[in-house]
């Protein structure tokens, strides 16, 4: 075999532990923990479906590849919880090293994209990255809400970390922002958020 | 909230059961079964990573949502392993009746969408179908070579019928099939194929 697709060919590999990095966030029904692939997929789907929302046009083929891709540096760096501060800190450390590990398994050329892309969605800048973000947001806020907010109870979250995160949807989706809002408001009144 | 979001947010809650669909691959490392949304997130990434070795031009674009939907009718019908001959009989009827009720979700033009994608996938016509089966393929082979061939030698699995499908993916991609052919031989001369 060439050492191009061999090289390809372990990172196919080497992603699939993605499927073993486990979220705080819980599936519907009460379910288990998520875990980093399912998220991404979830994620992916969303942005297609809900595309139209977004502010401004966006290239949903590569805010679908951002989404599959944006959490790979986990694998080597771990999960942070979105409201966990100690870790928060040294997040960022963490991933470069991370995403330096998993993307040099690709051919040099390759390797560029994808580091490029996944820069992309960390800077926050692009309509792509944004709309890619919200997603990011969207996605466990919905599962959470269907399971009664068990996963904000049980971090005690409070309505001021949620709205320091989920505020940046606006970015990418002034549309889903208000959804977010009623979302987040529903849960603060029921106790679910702490005030 | 208007109807149609509120629609789309129900068909984005439903496929998270997705995650609880299980097939008979083992992630690497012996590990435990994979879930459809894994696996669907996994052909996806694995699409625009080898989207070089497609026989004809791609949109890439449309192979990774083919590759992110095209199990979801098993939320109602249920994995049904690629070598279980009683259970392939009824696989047509029963995704059918799957496709309509997972899709029956949506808004009417993003359920038109959908299943003329879904479709078009089972199809096995276009250059897009053609390689998103490659994936199919591919994708739990690579696991299944990365166990020692675990799931074949646990049911018993033929030459004859691994070649009866992964043939296909000459289809999609000669040289994928190149590949498929030697992780296959080495899997017959290692005794986890029957002859």
């Amino acid at each position: 075999m060439n050492e191009r697709l061999n090289k390809q060919l372990q990172f196919a590999l080497a992603i699939d532990k993605a499927k073993n990095i486990f979220r705080q966030t819980h599936l519907s029904d009460h379910g288990r923990n998520e875990n980093d692939a399912e998220h991404s997929w979830h994620m992916a789907i969303m942005a297609y479906l809900l595309k139209e929302y977004s502010n401004e046009p966006i290239d949903i083929s590569k805010v679908m590849l951002m989404c599959l891709i944006h959490d790979l540096v986990e694998i080597y760096a771990g999960d942070t919880y979105a409201y966990d501060e100690e870790n928060l800190k040294t997040q960022k450390a963490r991933e470069d090293i991370a995403k330096e590990r998993i993307f040099s398994l690709l051919p040099e050329d390759q390797k560029k994209e994808f580091i490029k892309l996944f820069d992309e969605f960390e800077e926050y800048q692009t309509a792509e990255s944004k709309f890619a973000h919200a997603m990011d947001n969207l996605q466990p806020l919905i599962l959470n809400d269907s399971n009664d907010g068990g996963d904000w109870r049980a971090h005690q979250v409070t309505a001021k970390q949620i709205y320091g995160r989920q505020s940046k949807t606006k970015l990418g989706s002034e549309k889903l922002f208000e959804l977010t809002d009623k979302i987040i408001q529903k849960n603060i009144d029921s106790g679910n958020i702490k005030k």
